[in-house]
């Protein structure tokens, strides 16, 4: 088989950095013809040299956003890594498919609040998504077990962050550094406290409901705290089937790449003598309602997804800072979701959405933070 | 489509009528055109009469095994269920196969013993086999989420039976009632004792072997007392897939049946508010050496498998008439195989080992009888 041609876009972050990794050991599979950052050019231009990418294809793009959408559809590229953080990753994700390409989509954005956008130009096109998030992949590891019309149910597992088990009145009090406390995972901030209250999850079944089609009735999460199920797939019969791993994103990162095919080199297997026991509970909608927004979000559709994600990146940066108590961030996404969204057509309906969420979560903020 | 046109072999056992249950509901996809039993002349009759099979093709077989092999033969007949008990199964494995026809597999006899005659008459004609026991059906999806080639193990899960966390002197006094206190599954009294003493998982790696062609190197036993992971399958990027479900033999004996499609009807499907835990341990080979021989056999092959399951009978039927201790089970099996195997050719290569077996395994049953 010849390479597949890849483009990396966000290479020096942290997905990007391990997608070099996987391709490293397997050159004659994947030849890496564009990169692009952000930021840290000295280890762009590092990671140019060794994957041997052409000059003009190894770009900064902090200030020239077009240029992902360039390298995303460039003719000698077979498969898109969108691994940029933020919305500069949709028009990436739009070119991408419509260029027919593979997207290995690790960026959210593109399926949280892009979801109808995105779904408007895969169908119309030869591209396809291969998800990159460990949950997804391993739904659509899961999902070949069947066929798409035999599927029951999604089941997302959530390691249940570090307020699991935590009632109402104790997370009143829960501080910032009580919440960056992360049991299974080492992430940044915004992520670490979007996984102390559920929003994550929430965020990770609109976009399985977006990957897949499965309405928002056939998702459930379980909280699972030892992250080893990823997520599962139940299908009609009653089968359930799981997928299982260590944590390590390059297991699904080399799915993304290969897929159909599996990387013939074992990141994250399971050694059985080191795994005593998996634990399973439900998720406690009260105490943590940010998940139910996710699928009140969900189901509302539109630009209901993107206003919720946009609300809550104020709310946790709000929290962050000190300014509101946790349990006010589900309170901020609730008063900026009841105050309306709408359809959603296009990309600047998104960044719109987007804007206007923002903007009802800081006025709400501000009300709470003077009331305090 | 047309409807499966289905013989069931051992209708009036436990896979048969839980197989009349399965396709009970779904006449317009399955139609049973053949049944055959060994006892109970009055259910075969009533089976006969409630699913339309004509009076030639619902047969009592006890002292007519060629019924078997004319059964699932017959032109009309698209999938055999062979849940046949013991070595008059055989023949009809080899006449579904040597006819082209699916064989969904219960008889176990079949792969153990009868391993490398099957292999040759599956590999020459259009026959496939579909397993019904839980653990092979659960590779049997798991594999489906890659391509062979990717395989890197399959892990069987055992419950681990009664005995769970004996050592090697608490086993020496166990006694027949101790045995037959299983925690999950209701067995007869034979499969109890095989699951107490891991030969039944032992004969289920044999079997993996003959259905998958996995080299025993890369088969792996997993004790999981709660039985709700059935197996799982270790690709070589790292990923485990694994099939779970409450214990539900409809669920693979739908799938046996219909596979590729899965039955539109849920049997064992699992309520996450229901599971707070699942628990792994590795098997201790000491105290448990039937699992070690299992090993031994399978990669001897030839006759080996057939003299370890023909002894393991009369030492478990010794065991059950208290006539040697739990302990000398592996003592007898083990004297069996170390007398030496062979070859095996034909059905009758297979019947002689088994023959030779008991021999063996009665002068050893003997011999410890007189000497306690």
């Amino acid at each position: 088989m010849t390479a597949r041609r890849v483009a990396i876009l966000g290479s020096t972050g942290s997905i990007g950095t391990q997608a070099l990794d996987v391709v490293r050991n397997h050159r004659d599979d994947y030849e890496v013809v564009a990169l692009a950052a952000a930021r840290n050019g000295e280890l762009l231009q590092a990671q140019a040299a060794e994957f041997g990418v052409p000059l003009d294809s190894a770009r900064l793009c902090a200030d020239t956003p077009h240029v992902l959408t360039e390298l995303a559809s460039l003719p000698e590229v077979d498969v898109v890594l969108n691994a940029v953080v933020g919305f500069a990753g949709l028009p990436a994700t739009l070119a991408a498919l419509g260029h027919g390409k593979r997207l290995a989509l690790a960026n959210k954005e593109s399926l949280i609040a892009g979801g109808p956008v995105v779904a408007a130009v895969r169908d119309r096109g030869d591209g396809e998504i291969v998800p990159v998030d460990s949950e997804h992949s391993a739904l659509y590891q899961c999902l070949r077990a069947g066929h798409a019309a035999e599927v029951n149910k999604l089941v997302l597992t959530a390691s249940g962050g570090p307020f699991r088990g935590y009632g109402r009145e104790e997370l009143v009090t829960v501080t910032v550094s009580d919440a960056l406390e992360h049991p299974t995972w080492d992430m940044g901030a915004k992520i670490t406290i979007d996984s102390s209250t559920l929003m994550n999850k929430g965020l990770e079944v609109i976009e399985a409901h977006e990957l897949f089609g499965t309405p928002f009735d056939r998702i459930e999460v379980v909280v699972h705290p030892q992250s080893v199920i990823h997520s599962m797939v139940e299908f009609v019969d009653g089968a359930t089937i799981a997928q299982l791993s260590m944590p390590d994103m390059r297991l699904p990162i080399g799915l993304a790449l290969g897929a159909p095919a599996r990387l013939p080199e074992a990141f994250g297997a399971i050694d059985w003598t080191e795994i005593s026991q998996l634990t399973f509970e439900a998720p406690d909608l009260d105490a943590f309602p940010c998940l139910r927004l996710a699928f009140e979000a969900g189901r509302a559709g539109g630009s209901a997804p993107a206003v919720l994600s946009g609300a809550n990146e104020v709310a946790v940066a709000a929290f962050l800072d000190g300014r509101i108590p946790w349990t006010a961030i589900a309170a901020v996404n609730a008063e900026a979701l009841d105050a309306g969204t709408g359809n959603v057509h296009d990309v600047s309906d998104v960044l719109e959405a987007d804007r206007v969420a923002r903007e009802r979560a800081i006025i709400a903020v501000e009300r709470m933070d003077e009331a305090a």
